[in-house]
């Protein structure tokens, strides 16, 4: 693997495992006030054109990614609906 | 322009534009109770190293939607900062 390779691996782990937090917080405090519903909403749609521009390159990185990120962005918007 | 390009192209502005109405909301509300603070580090470290990544490339498009979501997520996380 190239060192090109493992920057753009630990750019996408960081970028996708970022959401966690915000999941677990969100979670725990039953609160999404202060979260953009846009935000959430424009992005998930972003991921959702990651990933077949993954699946038209065939690239395993972009499509692991990218469904991972779209769970947890789905689940924040999921919570951003339910508790306000 | 490949179709898989203006794919790839689509998906990094709108996870780039994506920002832009948190951004709004934080500002107008002055508040980010609800708003990981470890979420948008992690997601700017991130970023970092895919702007380190497009670089490495010479990826144009890397580069610049990275550059750009960069500025919105620091000003996401200063506001969370000031704001709490």
């Amino acid at each position: 693997m190239e060192s090109n390779d493992l920057i753009g691996l630990a750019a996408g782990t960081l970028t996708t495992v970022s959401f966690v937090p915000q999941v677990i917080k969100t979670w725990k405090s039953r609160s999404a006030k202060d979260i953009s519903f846009g935000m959430f909403l424009l992005f998930s749609l972003g991921v959702v054109l990651w990933l077949i521009y993954g699946l038209a390159l065939h690239s395993a990185p972009i499509i692991l990614s990218n469904l991972v990120t779209l769970v947890l962005s789905l689940s924040i918007i999921l919570m951003k609906l339910v508790y306000k």
